[in-house]
């Protein structure tokens, strides 16, 4: 007896757009009972005032009460990724697990689990205390997985909050200090502090080597599998732990590569290879078919150079640096895997080297 | 006796920051008599309001001057493209041409010419008026060049003007009606007809075929090899014409590309192979240093799809869709590449199919 | 036997915050039952991609739908403003109506009606048939309104439809041509159909007068009432009429300016004189207090000229004029009524002369 | 034997568009001999990458050498300030002195000065290093306008550099540790130091109550007369100082107003009146003819309130709050005087009460 992951890749028309998962669950290809977590490209600016977010969130929580009761519903995570710039294709990869009978083949397979923290006082953002909140979520999903080795995970992501006016407004009430009172840069640091702890967590960084000073600030620690948004639209943090297990089973597996810079391509070709997706150009139709989902992360590297030469994002006060990696960063995998409904990103502080960042890759083996 | 072009690719840390080009004339790198045209990517937004174009071109004039009498200096082709979004780097790229003697070894190898248009009445933009301007001038800077054959072209760069509110005002005044009173809109309907006077000169389209309401609005009529883009700055067109001719001499070498969607790079990698510079994945950096300029365009396809797939480029009234193609379309180059000290361009209308894009590369053989 | 009109404005925190209706509901100061409206400028971009309009629209269904039956909350038209640019505090305005007794005082007072039209198709958006289904809606909703001479109408809000990318693509599946394939563009074009279309039924233009192509660009015709927004989150129209009728009691009046340009107050303090709140320079705070809810429209003037000098709303491409055009109006009103918690819409195209629009006010007299 | 002003307020049609400066030094209406300083609206985003005022300041520079020995022309303060938002009119503030005998009328009369600071090393922006540069050079100005008493200043006009990308990279190269890393916050910082260094100089501030953590933080101190704007095209402090003197004669005179928010425009209608424009409601054409200049600051609130209401501007990450907030006070300002050729400029740090500004006026008493 193992478990199955089961990963449903299904475009959305808009924001709130949930026709294609509802279908799915019409014709049993999902059963919602299943349904652990739910990650998405939503198509708004992925910076502060992004309602889009909030928009599908409540689109899909409203969907699966119709399926589910109240609490169970309640349970799966919502990891709603704002930014679709470029050619990003918005869609939801919907992460399900089922019982399983050896029939199905043996593992290693798909591992997949969650975990919800809880709320993360306003004044803890961006903090050692958020840190270590992220680490001991990633230990409860990693649990919820049946990992016990830090190595058989591929992929951490974390949703996480960020400040407003009013959030620190409140913080202030209270005496509270907050570690920045712009709002875009909590963002920022947010997604700091979610990586450092998942980093703890998966035994490539050393808690005590973390000074607070170095949350969003000392770009030489980083993980190599992190991967953390952050968003208006939650209080507290939503993960979701992605591996391989030999009590999982079924056709799906999952690799990870780490992006030197923002057009390191070539570690994500040799990942694909790993997983049976070997090309030398672009993946052909059938290899498209079987990649089931790729997940990535975008940043502008904070010496302004790429490979030496001037980028101007972080110069740019009209359009934010996030978005223009994501649509970047996009594109060159984009060019890569032949598709651009891919999950990338954006702002991958301590997520992959300055600059850089990780990529996992979900292949179907059959 | 033939004739021998040189490209000098120089990086810019700023839209005026000239001082690399200097530097070249400086240590003889670049004689500026030679000078035909500069092609450069600045940092500006690229659409309307975009000022970086003018301070470039008019600290590049004054530079020029400081060599050449003003006449000379004024016919120098200065092709400001606006947009270097995503890890785009701003640069300009210098075309010289010198006498040169046989010992430079036989062509055929690249040649170039440049033409200026008259200025273009307001109301004539988008029009048929334009595209028959725009026919002339490419056949103008063809002979400059002593290309006869269009087969012999591999790239035909306009800079075109567009609208703005006191143009159009001023069209007003004297009873004329323009094509658009939409700014923004002018700048795709000045590349549209650019592109269109291209194909038509260089036998791609002939010009009975092109009704006044094909501009802009019938992607059937499309040039292989023109790229347009339009600014602020001028009120007239600057045309260069890159091609291969047996009368130049000389290591440079162009081939193009039609790329038929934003990530469609297997073409632009064959072209690679013909010029000598095969890589099945990401150029070495040995290759890379022969790339010596790579010109493409970009935009957002009008049927809101990318190989089936939904895009938001065209549904974003943030961000304009030229400045998320730029990045996109960038990003899916520079995977190939390696760099992205590239030349894209945004707004590829009747450039290459819709949603894609000429690209030329020109690469040193030696 | 009379009806009285109540209106309740009530600040939102959020695009989803209905908690202070709900509380207004829950003491009692709101009975739902009588609810036919609500106006709310909510926090997005207000242009195509604005999704805190539906998001707000989402919200305020599910919380109608807890205190009514589906069919009575559907009838409530959501009138969703987007863009609350410069100091504009995004805020609901809720409209109310219950039998009163003449206890309650003689009218004439403040009377509202409402209509939905059927769904439009994209085709006929900012065409004659989008005039005359907003000329119908209006009359319908004058008639709920009790009111029959067209005189006594001072305000007229209109939320119209907009195209997007796979609107385009559904008319062109059906060969049916759009008025434009610009997503922005059609939203002034739906504006300016549904101006023209309440101009006819307030009698303020002769219906015969209107060609298709004086839609959006004619701007000699124009109505001093009515008010349009158009918005992605619906495909009919929902039309709300205010005015003065004697068969309705209870202290709201309500009367209407006509700004001739962008900084046109004084119609505006002449109106508040009018209405009992006289000033010779910013309203008093017990005036404030009186003042229940300002209604009006803004624009960029289409010569690109205020008052003879040059403004740049329409060059600028990083921001759509629209949302300068909000900024700066609600910054001229705020000036003269004192706080900011105002209800200004953007694209005042046929509302009001050329860069101008109509202003409504509504005024507690007790 | 005296001195007098003249402040001549010229339309811009471009950041380039110095031709109507250029016609009054032809007409005689300006001697370029005797011009110290050049404040004016540029139309860039007023931002970090803001090319039009370093395109404008090229411009203006062009255009004196013209007149002037170069050394005379660098000697002109050319404070270009980025950001016409709403309906404000791009456009030139010229300020000339000349001597003048006693027919000319006695003083009190408006009284201008003018200071440049060496450059600013890029670790010390946004420190009290800045802070003490720029109190220095306003005392340097007041003794250029033969100021003694800092009671009789009105306005201190202050340009003050900014960081960028490659700036940060050149502290981080010589160790030296910068006050941000985040371009956009190093404008506000800049403002803010900038801002207390003229408080300071006026006796508004002591010196030894400020603490570097201070600056940009602590909102309780600020001057009532200090005007700051960052740019790029700088890397010194350029100061214009204005205010009255018995020394100087002439019609011009000026006073000033601290606005508590940005609608608190009746300290600015009194300030009017004590100049002798008086008005109830808006200014009249004739007294508009005599305002010769209006210079102010803009904010958004750090508490995210106006009057109690929310207001977005620190939460949009599509549009700086700086943007918003020029819009929108230029909108309340313009409804008082009657038209947006006035100077109005974002990010009032320390510069007014928090989420205010000062305000001065210059009128001709003629």
């Amino acid at each position: 007896m193992t478990r199955r992951a089961f990963v449903h890749r299904i475009s959305a028309a808009a924001p709130d757009d949930v026709s294609g998962i509802e279908a799915a669950i019409a014709d049993g290809h999902i059963d919602p009972k299943g349904v652990i977590a739910v990650l998405a490209k939503t198509e708004g600016n992925g910076l502060v005032n992004d309602f889009a977010r909030g928009h599908a969130t409540l689109a899909l929580s409203l969907m699966f009460r119709r399926h589910l009761p109240a609490d169970e519903a309640a349970r799966i995570c919502l990891v709603m990724s704002g930014g679709t710039e470029g050619g990003m294709a918005p869609h939801w990869v919907v992460f399900e697990r089922r019982a399983a009978d050896d029939a199905d083949g043996k593992g290693p397979a798909l591992a997949i689990g969650r975990a919800h923290t809880p709320p993360l006082p306003f004044e803890h953002l961006g903090r050692l205390a958020e840190v270590d909140q992220v680490t001991e979520g990633v230990t409860v999903a990693m649990r919820d997985a049946g990992i016990s080795d830090p190595d058989d995970v591929h992929f951490v992501q974390v949703k996480c909050p960020l400040l407003i006016a009013q959030r620190v407004a409140d913080a202030d009430r209270r005496g509270a200090v907050v570690a920045t009172r712009d709002t875009l840069k909590s963002m920022g640091l947010s997604r700091a502090a979610s990586a450092l702890g998942a980093a703890v967590a998966l035994g490539e960084t050393a808690r005590e080597k973390i000074a607070e000073s170095d949350i969003g600030a000392n770009w030489s620690l980083w993980s190599r599998r992190a991967s953390a948004s952050s968003g208006i639209e939650l209080l507290n943090h939503e993960i979701v732990v992605m591996g391989m297990s030999p009590a999982w089973s079924g056709p799906l597996a999952i690799d990870h590569a780490v992006m030197a810079d923002a057009i390191d391509i070539e570690p994500v070709r040799a990942a694909l290879g790993r997983l049976g997706l070997a090309a030398s150009g672009q993946l052909t139709d059938t290899q498209r078919r079987r990649l089931v989902a790729l997940l990535g992360k975008a940043e502008a590297s904070h010496d302004g150079l790429l490979r030496g030469r001037r980028h101007t994002m972080l110069d740019d006060s009209d359009i934010a640096s996030t978005r223009h990696a994501r649509a970047f960063v996009c594109g060159a995998l984009a060019g890569l895997v032949g598709h651009a409904e891919i999950y990338v990103s954006g702002g991958a502080e301590h997520q992959g080297p300055d600059g850089g960042g990780p990529v996992a890759l979900i292949v179907d083996r059959a």
